[in-house]
């Protein structure tokens, strides 16, 4: 769609030619085609208030100027000129906003280089910690204009902290690159989300311009600009396409899967050709929350678990090495897999009596399985499983197969063994053994080697946007490219999903790695 | 470059899709399709503001929309959206912005009426009646700020009158289409001038994008934009390029020529397949001012002379045939023809004091014809014609026919009779009297029923824009199909003045028509 010359970096050093009688186009115009020029496009925007001010920078005629440039969509836009003989560092912002935590980066634009990053608590937790307490919340215009302030104020604070630590400026950075689920990104930039949440389920806005960031309260030089990465839908937002790009998915030859797990687990599986994405509620088990000891990741929180093969206890680490004070995520997947390959659970995820031992007890008629004895908890009281944890993790751990299932085998008709690569995105999903997920048969039983943890890909997608010119083209033809398919809750699903909810499943030649022993 | 589709309004009722689980397309991107469809166009800007506002607006799922659309370099632009059963009026602003007199016209943009229209001082006046002092004045930045301020401050008071005359509000305004010289267009954009009189006489900005008017201060509807015709050089701008739009220059079969008489006399010649243009001082004789009667046009100025063939006497109306108290520019023309065809002055315009008889006195040295008696007087002095005068308008006169002259045979390689239109634009070129041009060898002898007065031909083209969606893409064209010539003051153009001083010229055979009585 748009013909442009390879460029290294946002930043451009160029030659001015001089105004002369022979050569009188006006000051503006000579600056778009030097530009238009280098970056071999025919059409460039410049904002009213940088062409105000383009006749005092050029003043006393530089033969030399550098530009900011940066897209728009289907244009290349002049973030500001400056006179090159300065010391100014040109800094750009890539921001992972997340619905509970938030990620920031400070990015050098001319060398690439990452320069200082902190993650801080999303600050609308303050209004309500899950997107529908939020949403519902800005219904009133008032309540969507604190909701939108609480967020920019918290990037401001963190931004100026960031930028005091490395001796920079707020007025130094002149690009921002943002990438989160739609609602966030609604809400990042004020714009009523009701439409998320209520049936059919319409998004206010999927792709949104590339915005003058003062327009958004953001406090960075007066002419940066602030890009968000472009929704698919609802469901689907811009967090993901930004994880895409980071994985290169869509470059692979061969076909790959990216999942990023949570509450809400999102897969994306293609290649270069093709790419198909879908997102399903993978169960609250994952993420802590619901389950007596399920929590977040924080110091004490047991983390990873293992049995002990010559004792045949069950250990564990905690986060910070402290008292373990509960379970999270990938502690409780760990301990499923302990518990399933040490026979304490059967198939279907229910305690057997007689193999758990003192370690078990009944309360109220539900089985408990103590972890950590009183003696050794942070919280001076056992830390125990019971068989509703286990039957949300197994729930939730049946989703996750089901999801996969649908959509590599029904929907991209592949084996799990066609997949060249699994990467597993996410904060919570750096954390997950995939030992372990396989064991509990949550995630498929393929080549250890396949998978790869991406870590922070929202991240990662947002920060290459500012250092690879190329990769705005690449999230356009990545949102163009994906076939977003709705999970149907059908009949064919219920069956599937039925014999994921086993150890590791009904069909148990699809995990012929599990090593389980018989009862 | 773009195609689209030909709509025959900025104002477009639309049948939009309604939202479903089928079609969960984002509201703005709903809204955008529609539009893109409606106008057969790949791409189309939302302002930030208004995608804000859109899940407001299609609240209740409207199975109509009403948008106004408008257009900038490369792109439509969206300039607002409303539900269609209000009894909303859609108003446009045509703007003539001349430095002396601003002109300003209020149109419907749905039923392309003009309803109401007025002028009034440019209120930069206060700083300085000319371009010069303006521009100097715009040195410190206050400066600029104060003029452009005025300027815009006036509009928004006249603007706000006329509104009230026909029962609308500012507003119901949503788009400002505006044309000046190139001088004006920088001052009401607050935009730096000094390049314009500085050699190399570089302009800031040729081609200003289409703008949120509240972004210069203009008080009309929250969402409208504002349009300035691109300018070609510093002495060339947009309201010439209006002009040539309302002529229709750049659409004949034939060549033809647009004039514009004023201090600077803009001449442009050409087709459909080619335009040549250039600008020069024609001299001040033509729009008073400078010699001792010669007035702008107000009431009581002789507008009109001619001779009584029975009486031979000088005889003349004045406008609102009130007491005369001075002489315009056309005036000055009738009269020097007048005096020319009566034998009173001779073939290099000075006196021939045997044939004025007791109307000529000498003062100082300086001959001086009696136009007005003092007791016919509305000054009750005697209003004369000097030498002095005579000789400015000399040199005017040979000043304009040295240019056409230059452009339409030197330049444009034609004969003056090869020209099928002669277009006569300007506030001041619509009193000219060909006959009376064409008798001091201002005009060239071609047939009158070519002349053809347009009458203020800026403000016809910043109408046109407003009422006709393919005007921007003619302003396009005519932009780049110009060739704007440099007026050099060379010998050859010196020698070319010389035989264009004398009445009619030098060579007679050019004027046959001018029926001159050998002395």
């Amino acid at each position: 769609m748009m013909e442009s010359r390879a460029v290294l970096s946002y930043v451009l050093s160029l030659d001015l030619d001089r105004p002369s009688l022979e050569n009188n186009t006006a000051d503006v115009e000579r600056v778009q085609q030097v530009i238009k020029k280098e970056l071999g496009i025919k059409n460039i925007q410049i904002n009213f208030d940088l062409a105000k001010r383009i006749p005092y920078i050029l003043a006393g005629s530089p033969d030399k100027i550098k530009a900011v440039v940066f897209r728009n969509q289907n244009t290349w836009i002049v973030v500001d000129i400056v006179k090159p003989d300065t010391n100014q560092v040109f800094l750009g912002i890539a921001a992972d906003i997340g619905t509970t935590k938030i990620a920031v980066r400070v990015v050098d634009l001319e060398s690439k280089k990452i320069l200082i990053e902190k993650g801080f608590d999303n600050p609308q937790i303050e209004v309500g910690p899950d997107v529908l307490t939020r949403i519902h919340y800005a219904k009133e215009k008032r309540g969507l204009e604190r909701l939108s302030s609480l967020l920019i104020q918290g990037f401001n604070v963190n931004i100026a902290m960031l930028c005091k630590k490395i001796d920079c400026k707020p007025e130094d950075i002149y690009l921002f690159s943002g990438s989160g689920n739609t609602s966030m990104t609604h809400l990042f930039l004020g714009i009523e989300p009701s439409g998320i949440i209520r049936e059919p389920y319409i998004p206010t806005i999927n792709i949104p311009d590339t915005l003058k960031s003062d327009k958004l309260g953001l406090k960075l030089n007066p002419s940066a600009v602030c890009f968000l990465f472009p929704n698919i839908g609802s469901y689907f937002g811009g967090d993901l396409i930004a994880g895409i790009l980071y994985s290169s998915l869509n470059k692979l030859k061969d076909p790959s899967i990216m999942v990023d797990v949570g509450t809400n687990a999102e897969v994306v599986v293609g290649c270069k050709d093709w790419l198909v994405a879908c997102a399903g509620a993978a169960g609250p088990a994952l993420e802590g929350g619901v389950s007596d000891i399920g929590m977040t990741a924080a110091p004490g929180v047991i983390d990873k678990v293992c049995i002990n093969n010559d004792t045949n206890h069950i250990e564990f680490t905690t986060i910070d090495d402290r008292a373990p004070v509960g379970v999270c995520g990938s502690g409780m997947i760990d301990l499923a897999a302990a518990l399933f390959l040490s026979l304490k659970i059967d198939i279907r995820g229910k305690f057997i009596k007689k193999n758990c031992g003192d370690k078990l007890f009944e309360k109220d008629g539900i089985d408990y399985f103590i972890l950590v004895e009183k003696k050794d908890s942070g919280t001076k009281e056992n830390i125990c499983i019971s068989q509703v944890d286990l039957n949300s993790l197994t729930s939730s751990k049946a989703a996750m197969y089901t999801i996969l299932e649908v959509i590599v085998c029904n929907t991209a008709g592949l084996n799990f063994d066609d997949l060249a690569k699994f990467y597993v995105a996410g904060t919570f999903g750096s954390f997950i053994n995939p030992e372990s997920a396989i064991s509990i048969g949550m995630l498929p039983d393929i080549k250890r080697d396949k998978f790869e943890v991406l870590g922070n890909s929202s991240l990662g997608g947002a920060t290459q946007l500012l250092v690879d010119t190329a990769a705005f083209d690449e999230v356009d033809k990545i949102r163009q490219s994906i076939t977003y398919i709705e999970l149907n809750v059908n009949a064919e699903f219920m069956n599937m999903f039925s014999g994921a909810k086993f150890y590791p499943h009904t069909d148990k030649s699809r995990f012929p790695s599990v090593n389980h022993l018989e009862e």
